[in-house]
């Protein structure tokens, strides 16, 4: 019997819907009914993560936390949340579940270190790069984590707000390749496609080694925790 | 205060994407705190509604009220589903229910004769069609439903098993055309894609009046109730 995957959404809806999209893709179900059971709730009601931590914003646990307990209480058997920043609010929830949670982040290194990565480049928002994430957890996994200096991590920015998230695909995609090429030439082997924003730009760059997109990575985990993949 | 839509999936895990990513669409919210709340159940223990209804297979309805019950339950307003045939057991479903249970197929007659159509014709499953479910709600639309003969099913039918379920995008599109053709010749004023897989396909066909995609009437009429469209 395959477990139920429970999906903290809404952070934000349309990356809630890539992330289901890319639970039922990456399912190798022949039918209907061999596909995981996946249960959603996208919860707008959770307030901005990023300016929780950088801007004193509201608290968004209490909200994350009614998600979770009702995902919980639905019957799914683990839970898991394709936000990054929202990430930096995990240990805080942990305590009050039932069911396993996997951590994306974490997962992402530990995928990074299976892959034998020595050295990987963070591409995320602000929030996430100055939450301290992804270096925790490239440290625990032994990993050296390549961030970005402010006048690359400004192109990444407007890349992902005033480009993707304004809908504007058809951009000039030239400085966002010079700062991967930078990473690259401080030895980046692995880039990590840290925001949601960035996997829908990222094929029209090219860079020769690996790259990480942690919904995907978190995709996978969560597929093999539910006997769908091995 | 926005109301909580909620969302019977797994008829399929894909078409339930979809409709999901319609709803987020759809909404004219600025900020993932503006849009509605979507609560889904992918519920891929739901038997095939196909089968049950031509070939006696297993019920589907206790795996579908089993779904409707827990999304009831984690604070649904109101429920929808987006697959066509699972309508033919919505008469079934709604007695158990204390919240409100959009159906597509009534939703898709009357924005047929809020547009003045006369004379609709509708491309299916073979499911679809035999169930007469779009026969009854044209009806008491008034509206005349032309259907299609076996040769013409046959065709559509092919293009949504042999083709797109099968992730066959790239294939001959005239036989379709000329199935939308002869429904133009016999005066249909609409044509409803009134299978989940049309719509991908749709785009590369000729036909110069009304296309009723019944998930994105069913996705508007949702938003509508949760106060998110007027």
């Amino acid at each position: 019997m395959k477990k139920t995957i429970g999906l903290i959404g809404g952070m934000g809806p349309m990356a809630t819907c890539d992330l289901m999209r890319k639970l039922v893709e990456l399912d190798p179900a022949a039918t209907d009914q061999d596909h995981v059971r996946i249960m959603v709730d996208c919860n707008t009601n959770i307030p901005d993560r990023t300016a929780a931590i950088l801007e004193g914003g509201a608290d968004p646990v209490p909200a994350m936390l009614d998600s979770a307990l009702r995902l919980q209480q639905m019957g799914a058997d683990v839970l898991i949340m394709g936000c990054n920043t929202a990430h930096y609010f995990y240990d805080r929830l942990v305590p009050s579940l039932q069911i396993p949670f996997l951590h994306m982040i974490r997962e992402t290194a530990e995928q990074a270190r299976a892959l034998g990565i020595r050295r990987a480049g963070l591409l995320s928002t602000d929030g996430t790069r100055r939450s301290g994430l992804y270096d925790r957890f490239f440290r625990e996994a032994d990993i050296e984590l390549l961030t970005l200096e402010p006048a690359d991590q400004a192109v990444v920015t407007s890349v992902i707000y005033d480009q993707v998230k304004a809908g504007r695909m058809d951009f000039d995609i030239e400085p966002l390749q010079q700062v991967v090429d930078g990473l690259a030439g401080r030895g980046a082997e692995a880039v990590i496609l840290g925001c949601t924003e960035l996997p829908v730009v990222f094929p029209r760059i090219c860079f020769s080694a690996h790259v990480l997109d942690p919904t995907e990575i978190l995709a996978r985990a969560a597929l093999r925790f539910a006997g769908a993949l091995s």
